[in-house]
């Protein structure tokens, strides 16, 4: 009797330390984004990264890709389409020189992050629920509060373009 | 008896959950690199994200910096200097115009990551073992292989420029 307390003790602990890994997609909090429905996933800033990107014109942000557990996966593997329940993590910070590098250099040399910038964006994968937007629920939260309906409205179109990679622009970075 | 087995065995599990999370410097594989004697610390592509930053000039990437747990708590904490057993791993790639936006947008508007580029490196921080070095030890690997002593001769120098942050150039990216 007292073992199989243990063990449950055991298999909850362990269980434990997996969601805190890698959050389900049911673990999230704050309100929801407009059109899909999609909350802020718990934890997302300790995910894995898939990739880093520089956008350059009005955006002008440098941005890591992170994903969950099966996002990191399917990323690797490049395994297209991605399984229900991945959910990638897009952030975005502005674009500063780094003034020890400036002065070393005589001219900008380093580009790093400096404040968070456009928002933080969420990739959901369900297949069912989001079967008439490629499989994907997407979703903008600006300081944690969700984008309007109409920022949410251009996410599927600008997506269409690599509707080939199942919506997805990024690919891991090895 | 069996209890304490079964304790033991939990006890065992967690640690190996944690190790897996966060190898210690310990972990670690391949040759060592010169001067400083590191090798290339084992899951370091799965640590989380401290930052991430572009190169312009001859090294013309685009970069990610990781931490391990020690690390990662450190920068978050912005609390200096870092303890011993951080390790800051340093990834870079290409950096890419993204086929996609260039065709959307009609010029280059999207970089990303694309081959590993500029090898990886690694701060290691241990204040007893490299304290000449202002107890950090550096090291760049080239397709997983030490880079040369000349290289390792120029890393505490640069780093000298950022002393006032315990020689560590980025900061965490919120």
């Amino acid at each position: 009797m007292r073992l199989h307390v243990v063990v449950l003790v055991v298999v909850g602990l362990v269980a434990g330390a997996v969601t805190n890994m890698s959050p389900a997609s049911g673990d999230a909090s704050g309100d929801a984004a407009p059109i899909f429905g999609v909350k802020i996933p718990e934890g997302y800033r300790d995910w894995r990264l898939i990739s880093v990107a520089h956008e350059e014109g009005k955006l002008n942000d440098i941005r890591a890709i992170l994903g969950n557990d099966l996002a990191i996966k399917a990323a690797r593997e490049g395994k297209l389409p991605y399984p229900d329940g991945t959910i990638i993590a897009r952030l975005a910070w502005s674009y500063d020189p780094l003034a020890e590098s400036s002065e070393a250099f005589g001219r900008p040399q380093s580009y790093v992050a400096g404040a968070p910038k456009n928002g933080v964006q969420f990739m959901v994968k369900d297949s069912r629920k989001y079967a008439s937007s490629g499989g994907w629920g997407f979703a903008q939260f600006d300081q944690g509060k969700p984008a309007s309906e109409a920022v949410h409205n251009t996410c599927s179109s600008c997506h269409a373009a690599v509707k080939a990679r199942d919506f997805v622009f990024n690919r891991y970075a090895p």
